[in-house]
């Protein structure tokens, strides 16, 4: 039923591995307990992906990337795009990970399935207004779209928010 | 299946008669015809809850009140009170009901379970630009904190968002 649920509100696209998705739910679960509201695959405007999106109380936005191994970080030759995105950027790593390999001016959060421990604040490097408010509002119609999908699944039919 | 879900995006709190769930319906989905996206009873400043809080692609703000029966639309003595949260006020009613007892300067979606017809465009009343992004963060948090409860219950146990 949890499964299904999940599948629903996130339709699986392959590319997570199973590890990503543990260290995904344990960075939304740290999120989550800071009060805060995150949204994991959030497109951006430039079509990429942020692996969690989060919007703080007084609007601020972060990225979260998950990293699920060093050959995966070593990978991703475009991570410091995703600052132009967020006021603060953080990446979420498994336990085992060598955290010394990570850029020295973003965040880190260690993670499991279960939960995150912060390890390193993200620096915070402000968005100007009108950015953070068209991130605002995608990530709002993004949430809400995706919500509208799953209590009515006929209206979304075709339609493209 | 679809009703089990729907029970867990929004848990049935008795307030809404099957008439009201109907004509919402009706209505979110002519809201996701435009493009748009609602949130269903998104809790204001003030603790009402605007049955529909609707935002538009470049940050408009709507609420869209349903009535599900004219006893239902004259039991409602603080309506006018929604227009400070918001762009533009509707009302949504049922094809039976007597439209000419609705005020005039809002909004008419007349709607059943299937969809909705715009039968008056509602008037313009900006909001200022700080109530705006306020109300635009309470809807992005209150969809993201929705998707991530039914993502992982266990994530909110205790919390308030």
């Amino acid at each position: 039923m949890h499964g299904t649920l999940t599948d629903l509100v996130l339709p699986p696209d392959g590319r997570q591995s199973e590890a990503a998705l543990a260290i995904r739910r344990g960075a939304l679960r740290y999120v989550a307990a800071r009060g805060l509201v995150g949204v994991p695959e959030l497109v951006l405007g430039t079509g990429r992906r942020a692996d969690i999106a989060v919007l703080c109380a007084k609007g601020e936005v972060w990225v979260i990337e998950v990293k699920s191994s060093i050959a995966d970080f070593r990978a991703d030759h475009k991570w410091f795009e995703y600052r132009a995105f967020c006021d603060r950027l953080f990446f979420a790593v498994a336990p085992d990970f060598p955290l010394d390999i990570l850029p020295e001016d973003t965040g880190i959060l260690v993670a499991d399935g279960f939960g995150a421990a912060l390890v390193r604040e993200a620096p915070r490097h402000p968005l100007v207004a009108h950015q953070r408010k068209a991130l605002t509002l995608r990530l709002a119609r993004c949430a809400a779209g995706r919500l509208m999908g799953l209590m009515d699944p006929e209206a979304l039919r075709g339609i493209e928010l």
